[in-house]
């Protein structure tokens, strides 16, 4: 395609047997910069792939540019065909899910970095990264590097939930070198704002806040409305309580008015902002449970009924949404969280964090949460919120990151393969040939994470030679069964026949008699060879002993 | 109880809010060693609680101890009633699962340190870990050390693995110092025995080592005798072939003498060993799939036909039986694994590995193969057989099989709560109520590794002050959720009255009135007294800065 702003990313491995297998790419023109990091001016920001779409429409005067209304006018815009070529649908079908509110393209107007990607059921399952520091650690500089880290790994979005100092300015530095989407929960620096007293929050702080992020570019943003001044009681008799930031600030500041949650009552107000700027709700499940003892609750349900209702007046809007789940459930109780959201939000994309299937692994619940993180997905979640290792514990460092990301990048393409997802299988069939060749290096080439592959055969492995040996550390030259099977097919061949063609046939009629159970068959097809291997030395192959 | 035989191992952890929690335990004497393991002689081996048990039988002269024979004769043997002890259920209920075939209890009556364990769908889920050196790596005291290592942190059964020198030297102290069942896989020694030559083994050697391990003390074996010559051809197409070790060895003697599995043809002389000893029989699956892409096809389910005939004849010798199962599964293909191994395998226990749900991520298998686990221990596997991340790279170091050990401590678990087994929500619950009430020290202690969750809430917070924060570093003190909800729940309660009862009543009413969306009722409920709570000055929590 001649129009290089149209150039989707996409990472084409060559392996060493010649094939070529492409690979979705997130981590944007950092991928190119990857050895030369240092070369990079973060002020700068990257290359704003955008610009041309969006300022014809601005040319246009179009009042409410965003990608549910042009899908509803049949419109297909170059963001549609951007993520149509990504996902290899067809551009109609792209439109088709987005005016339905069946996915969403989060991809503010002010965004022009952006390289647009789609969350929806009927597309790859995506996952989050959240990051951002707390009022205990970390800085601007931190938190980019931390983004980049994240899509290099294969972060899909990234949410910036800075609640520490330099809240604009860390967001500002995020979203010009952002490739992927940028949510935010704005009622954390709306408390800011009031100093930390939730019951000092109104509409008008909220909505200024939601302009200056909007302004900045904030694609997708999350909001508590759901959680109703009714729906708190519900909760009193929970082991944890509420669990979301944004929802136990809402609750505070419901109770400390006695009045019903300023979200709700003004959400036409919120919309109008959205609107204007495409930034796509992200519907906060501000009751969520936070034990597996409180999932699946009254509270929890309430909330999500209600989260139905506002995602219809977002749809009259034609603001772009999607609505947040749990949390912590277990596995038992997972089918019902996605039956129920597809019922009551219309088939809106789900978005969930996790869920954690037990509460006993502080330490690992990036790996509790990725159970139910697959199995969600593999029933429609769009996309995954990641868990890294310190949740519960603390602020999660690079490492973490790195480790969550990894973890829901298994837990999304598990779910892509159940679903049957068109060509989800590619890379895992690649990457099992390669392994069954002992192709050491496209092994580690076409894993998640080519550099602790790497790592860890090399630990008691570490020569170059054993790159190409037939066997690892794990069993030894002697009992590597992948090396034992190639001694297996090559003995059958020589039953078989010299004939490449003739041993096929031969092949396929043993196994047609096997599949047959017909013993006499199998007996006569088998056609006795022994002695004359047994004659050739039987050792096939010889260990590469060092 | 007065016999100290009979003393079924159980942590009892005190909580510093005066509760105590009863955690099952894995460790034998080793726990009460933590502190001084050096105190500890590994030649003199731990004590043999079963001693006068097998003597008295021995004394008797029973000729088929097993704990199926004796489950079949109305007896209720001291191994049934520890395991009723153990998991809270009856002995009479024990012996039944036995007797149908359910459940085994691996206890070779030579291993007299046993302290015996059930293995059953309708008990709790038990996991193993495999250890054991290759040929290019570690020693006996690093194995000894590793067993020891595995059942610390929850390993219910251990598999020694050996395959290089010192074969039986390793396995002898193992077994002397080992609480759990032992598994093997004897025709790795009997390889061994003839020089690495598959084609060389016959049944009189295999036979001669099966006696020579169980004198030993070894609870079960894995045989593979099922990879019978027909099937053979079925994996001719596979991606991965054969990838288990003792299938691709039986499949090597099969094609090289073209006959079939001396396994399968002397399978009635096995069962005589077996049940001379107890030895459970491991039928082991070794044409399991080893890619996503062969999982459930014709090899892997011709196979387990021949695994529930085997078992059908094993029972006949009251020999304990389970089955081994896969390997590599996308999820959606996991479920049918279970029906058919219930079902052609007549509900004997399904032991499997993982299953890995996705081959892409070489480094971190025991994710992949964590949900996959959990899954299929939810859906009724007894055992999960655990992965660590150097699965297909290189052999596990202690740090792998810690890693490997907590993972499948969160499958198994996991598993209990989805099939809601009786007690197993308390130490959740238990945890859950820790964290709500920012009782750290209780929260680290009832997780699954106290270690790594204090080092990593320490690492940005250390000070000692911090183990009663009502924060952590990951929100900081102003965003802690569950710190805003204990403010929220003063909130409601000041607004409900003093008096507790009152309360209650009151927020009983509302919780009702919430279910029912009826907004009066709740608007009555709710009595607001939002200005006293903000004369009050709003801010219960005072934030321990440091």
């Amino acid at each position: 395609m001649a129009d290089p702003t149209m150039d989707v990313p996409c990472r084409h491995l060559k392996l060493t047997n010649g094939d070529i297998i492409k690979l979705y790419e997130t981590a944007g023109p950092f991928d190119k910069l990857r050895l030369n990091p240092q070369g990079y001016d973060v002020e700068q920001g990257i290359p704003k792939r955008r610009e041309k779409w969006v300022a014809a429409r601005r040319a246009a005067g179009d009042k409410t540019p965003t990608q549910m209304y042009y899908a509803r006018q049949g419109i297909i815009t170059e963001e549609m065909q951007f993520v149509a070529m990504r996902e290899n649908m067809t551009a109609e079908f792209v439109r088709t899910e987005l005016a339905l509110g069946r996915a969403i393209i989060p991809a503010n107007i002010n965004h022009l970095e952006l390289e647009p990607m789609i969350i929806g059921r009927n597309f790859l399952v995506k996952i989050n990264a959240n990051i951002g520091n707390s009022s205990l650690a970390s800085s601007i500089e931190e938190e980019v590097e931390k983004m980049r880290w994240a899509t290099k790994w294969g972060a899909d979005t990234v949410m910036d939930l800075s609640t520490g100092k330099n809240i604009h300015a860390t967001r500002e530095h995020i979203i010009r070198n952002a490739p992927v989407p940028i949510g935010t929960v704005p009622i954390y620096q709306a408390l800011e704002k009031v100093k930390g007293k939730a019951e000092d929050l109104n509409i008008d702080i909220f909505l200024e806040t939601l302009v200056e992020q909007a302004e900045q570019g904030v694609d997708y943003f999350t909001i508590h409305a759901g959680v109703l001044l009714k729906y708190i009681p519900l909760t009193a008799k929970r082991i944890t309580g509420i669990v979301s930031r944004g929802g136990s600030i809402m609750a505070k500041w419901c109770l400390a008015h006695h009045q019903e949650n300023f979200l709700y009552t003004h959400f036409a107000d919120i919309c109008e902002v959205m609107k204007k700027y495409d930034v796509s709700f992200s519907l906060g499940d501000g009751l969520r449970p936070g034990s597996t003892a409180d999932a699946n609750d009254a509270a929890q349900f309430a909330e999500l009924k209600t989260l139905g209702e506002l995602t219809e007046i977002a749809w009259q809007h034609n603001v772009q949404t999607m609505i947040e789940g749990p949390g912590h459930v277990p596995m038992h109780l997972i089918q019902e969280n996605m039956d129920l959201q597809l019922k009551i939000c219309h088939e809106a994309p789900f978005y969930t964090l996790g869920p954690l299937v037990t509460d006993i692994a502080p330490g690992y619940d990036h790996i509790t949460s990725a159970i139910g993180a697959a199995m969600i997905g593999s029933m429609g979640t769009a996309m995954l919120c990641y868990v890294t290792p310190k949740e519960h514990l603390g602020l999660p460092d690079k490492d973490d990151v790195k480790e969550g990301v990894i973890t829901y990048k298994i837990a999304a393409h598990a779910a892509d393969l159940a679903k049957n997802h068109p060509g989800a299988r590619e890379r895992d069939d690649a990457l099992s040939k390669a392994r069954f060749e002992f192709r050491w290096e496209d092994q580690f080439e076409l894993s998640l994470d080519p550099d602790t592959a790497r790592a860890y055969h090399d630990q008691t492995l570490p020569q170059d030679g054993m790159k190409k040996a037939h066997f690892c550390s794990m069993c030894g030259p002697h009992f590597c069964s992948m090396n034992l099977t190639h001694q297996v097919r090559a003995l059958a061949q020589g039953g078989a026949g010299a004939d490449d063609q003739s041993d096929s046939a031969a092949i396929a009629e043993v196994q047609a008699a096997a599949l047959a159970q017909d013993d006499d068959a199998i007996a006569a097809g088998m056609a006795a060879k022994a002695d004359e291997f047994k004659a050739k030395g039987s050792e096939i192959y010889v260990a590469q002993e060092n």
